[in-house]
C-alpha cells in the first residue's frame, strides 16, 4: 500500500512504499539523497552504499532527473530532512525513466524563468510544485463558486458554444467551419443564459469557455478563458447583483483560506476577508471618473487600465479592501440587451480586483418593446436576433447577471504578473500550442 | 416576500405574494382559474369576479398564456386544486405580457409534438416543465460527478479546447480560423489530461465541450457534447478503470435518486441500485462478439448499435442489470496512445447502458519507447506530436482513465429517445440554432 510523501511521519520507524517522482539528486560521498515528489509533497529518499543492496545503490547511481520510481524503505527522523522525517531506500525501481536532456529544469525557481520558456514546455514546466500549485487553487475556486450557487438555489447549465452571430453584434469572434457553412465560437453564454432564467430555471449558473478574437497582446488578455456566468431572475438593479457577487467572493476568498493556505502561503499571497469584502466601495460611473481625476490631478474622460489600477489603491486607502465596483455606465459602452437607468446610464456595474475588472455585469431589458427599441437605437437587425427576441416576446421576468473571469480572479489572488500563468494552455494571438 | 409555489400550503389563511409564468387558464362563469408557474412548481390562482377588484378582474380577463405575473392573495384549502391549496387573488399584476402568438403551447403534452418543433422553438419549448426537468437532472449529475471526483482526491482542470490537430489523426475535426492561421476544436481533452497526471496532479477530471465533425445523423450522436473526463495515475489495467466508474455510478444514481426523484417520476424512469451497478457484468471483446453470435443465431464480427443492445438486454437477463463493460478491445479499434495488452488487443473499455455505449476508457501507454513504436505502427508523424511526446519523455507513471457522455448518460437515464433532448442547444449537421 502507497504511503503518500506528505504523511511518511505517520510511519516512524515503519517499512512503507513511496512513488513519485526525483525532484532533485545530491551526493554526498557514498551517501545519495533524492529528494522524491508527489502529489502531496516532497520527502528526502536516503540511499547509503551498503544500507540498501547493491543493486539499489546501481539503480540510484543512474536516476534522472523526473524519472518515475517506485521505492521501499524504512522511515526514519532526521531534523535535517524537508518535513523531518526521511526514507531509507531498501528496493528502488524506476518505474518510467527520464531522458537526461530536460528542456526546462523543474526544481528551480519559476521566477528565474521566462514566460515563454515557460509556456512553451508547458508539459514540463507544470511539474514545478510552485507553477502547478496555482491550479489546485484553480480547482478550488470552481468548487466553491459551483457550491455557493447550487446554496442559493441556482442551476447549473451547459450551452453550446457554437453559435450563429455574437451577442454584441459580430465583432471579436472566431469563425468555424461547420460542414457547409460558417458559425462562431460563443463570447459568452450570454442569450442562453437569459434563455434558461426565462425558461423557468429562474437562476442559472455556467462555467464554460469563453472566446474573443482580439489580438491584445496584454498581461490581462486570454483569447480562450474560462468564464463563471451567473443569471438571477427578480433582481431591481444592478445593486443586487452587487450584493450577490459579494456573498459569492466570501465564500470563495474564505473557502481558500481554510483548503489552500499552502498555495496562498507558497505565492505569499492573501485573500481579502469577509468583512474587507463586505467594504467594497460602490461608487457610480461619473464618481469613479472624479475620483481618478482628482487624485491624477488631470480630467479623465474614460476609465482605462491605469484609471483602474488608481481606482483600487484609492479604495485600498479609503476601504481598507482593494477593489470597487463601478456601476451606471454609460449606455454606449455596454451592450444592447443592458437595462437602461435613465437617457445616459444603464444598470450595469464592474468589479475591479487589485487593479484589475474580473467582473462585468448588469440588469438586462426583460420587456418586449423596449428591447426592439434598443435593438433599433444600437442599429442591430432584429432578424439576426429572432431566436433572443422570442425570449422576451412571450414574458420574461426582470432578471440580470454577471460574469467572472476565472483566470482573472486566479491571477488577482495570487498576484500573478501574467494571466497566462492562470491558464494551464494559455492561447493568444501567437501560442497555440502545446 | 414572495412564497414559492411549490410552498403556498404552509401559509393557509394568509396573504402571499407569488410570481410567475401564467400556465393556463381556465374560465369557470364568472370565476378564472389561473394555473401558475415557477422554478418550484405550480399551484392555481382564483379570480372571482365580486371577491377581488374590478381591476383585478378586468387584467385576469385579458392575460396571456407565458405571461409573467406578481399576485397578492389569500391562501385557502380546496381539494380540487392542483396540491390541494390555491391562492384567491386580490391583487393581480402582469410584470411582462406575452404575446399571443406563441410558436408552441408550452403547456402540452410534449411527446405530442415533433423533435424538431421542440428544437426549432427551443427558448419556448424549454418552457414546458417536462422538457425542463431534463436540466434540473443533468444539474445534478454535474454535480454529484464532481462532488464523487473531489471526494477520491481528484483536481478539478480546464484545458483548451483549440488544438493544433487531432488525438486520433484529424479527421472528424472541425476548423477554426484563429487569426491568420487555421486550428481545430478538441474531440476530447485526451492529451492535456495525461499531462495533468503527468504533471504531479496525479488525479484529474474535466467537464468540458467536446467536438465531433461527424456527418452522422442518428438518435445517439451530437456534433457538440459534454464530455465527463477522468485520467488516474498508478493504475494496473482497465479493470481499476471500470471499479472506479462502478463508483462513480453509484454515487450519480444514489444521487439522483435522493435528490431528484420527482424528475425521474415525471419520465416514469429508474436508475440502477447500488447493488445492480455493483453486478454491471465484465466482458472481453471476444466473449461480446460470442454472446451476440450466439443470441442471434449467426457470427458477428463488429460490435454495431444493434449488437450493443442485444447485450445489454443479456446482462439485464443475467445479471439483473442493463449495462455492460467490455474490456479488452483489438488494437485496430483503439487510438495509438492506447496500452496493448498482447500482439491483438488493448487494456480498453467501453461501458453500454440501456443498449448505448456511453463510455470508452483505457489504461494508456505511459512508456516512451512503447509509445515511439506505436505512433510508427499507427503511421503517425512523431513531429506533429512533439509536445505530446515530451510528457512520457521525462517520466509518465502508469495511468488511464475514461470519458462519460453526460448527454447519452442523461438520454439513458431518462429513456429519452433522442440524445438531442438531451442538450439544452443541440448542434447537428443542419441545426445551428437557436
Amino acid at each position: 500500500m502507497r504511503v503518500l510523501l506528505a504523511q511518511i511521519n505517520d510511519h516512524l520507524g515503519k517499512e512503507i512504499q513511496v512513488q513519485g517522482w526525483v525532484h532533485r539528486i545530491r551526493e554526498l560521498g557514498k551517501i545519495s539523497f533524492i529528494l522524491l515528489r508527489d502529489v502531496s509533497g516532497m520527502a528526502q529518499l536516503v540511499v547509503a552504499a551498503g544500507s540498501g543492496s547493491e543493486q539499489v545503490a546501481q539503480t540510484a547511481s543512474q536516476l534522472t532527473l523526473e524519472s518515475v520510481v517506485s521505492v521501499r524503505g524504512m522511515v526514519t527522523e532526521n531534523q535535517k530532512a524537508p518535513g523531518g522525517f526521511e526514507v531509507q531506500v531498501a528496493k528502488l525501481e524506476v518505474i518510467a525513466r527520464a531522458e537526461p536532456d530536460l528542456p526546462l529544469a523543474v526544481n528551480q525557481d519559476p521566477d528565474k524563468v521566462s514566460l515563454d520558456a515557460i509556456l512553451e514546455y508547458r508539459m514540463i514546466s507544470l511539474r514545478n510544485p510552485k507553477i502547478l500549485s496555482v491550479f489546485r487553487l484553480q480547482s478550488a475556486i470552481l468548487k466553491l463558486f459551483a457550491e455557493h450557487m447550487r446554496g442559493e438555489g441556482f442551476t447549473e447549465i451547459k450551452t453550446s458554444k457554437l453559435i450563429g452571430t455574437g451577442t454584441e453584434g459580430g465583432t471579436g469572434l472566431f469563425a468555424v467551419e461547420y460542414f457547409d457553412t460558417k458559425v462562431f465560437l460563443a463570447q459568452s453564454p450570454q442569450f442562453y443564459k437569459q434563455a434558461m432564467v426565462s425558461s423557468g430555471l429562474e437562476r442559472v449558473f455556467e462555467i464554460g469557455c469563453a472566446y474573443r478574437a482580439e489580438k491584445h497582446e496584454t498581461p490581462r488578455h486570454l483569447n480562450e478563458y474560462v468564464s463563471l456566468d451567473v443569471e438571477t431572475a427578480w433582481i431591481q438593479s444592478e445593486q443586487d447583483l452587487m450584493d450577490l457577487e459579494v456573498r459569492i467572493l466570501k465564500t470563495i476568498f474564505e473557502g481558500l483560506k481554510r483548503e489552500n493556505a499552502d498555495v496562498l502561503e507558497i505565492w505569499q499571497a492573501t485573500v481579502p476577508s469577509a468583512e474587507e469584502v463586505e467594504k467594497i466601495p460602490r461608487v457610480s460611473h461619473d464618481q469613479a471618473k472624479d475620483t481618478i481625476s482628482t487624485i491624477g490631478g488631470k480630467k479623465v474622460f474614460e476609465i482605462n487600465p491605469e484609471g483602474e489600477r488608481v481606482l483600487c489603491d484609492w479604495a485600498l486607502k479609503e476601504h481598507g479592501v482593494e477593489a470597487v465596483f463601478i456601476f451606471g455606465w454609460p449606455r454606449k459602452k455596454r451592450p444592447f440587451y443592458t437595462y437602461p437607468l435613465d437617457v445616459r446610464s444603464t444598470m450595469s456595474f464592474d468589479l475591479l480586483f487589485r487593479g484589475l475588472e474580473v467582473t462585468t455585469g448588469g440588469r438586462r431589458i426583460n420587456e418586449y418593446s423596449m428591447l426592439l427599441e434598443n435593438i433599433e437605437l444600437f442599429g442591430l437587425d432584429p432578424g439576426s436576433l429572432n431566436d433572443y427576441i422570442h425570449i422576451f416576446k412571450y414574458g420574461c421576468p426582470p432578471h440580470g447577471g454577471f460574469a467572472i473571469g476565472l483566470e482573472r480572479l486566479t491571477q488577482k489572488i495570487l498576484g500573478l504578473a501574467n494571466v497566462k500563468e492562470a491558464s494551464l494552455f494559455p492561447r493568444d494571438r501567437r501560442r497555440i500550442r502545446p
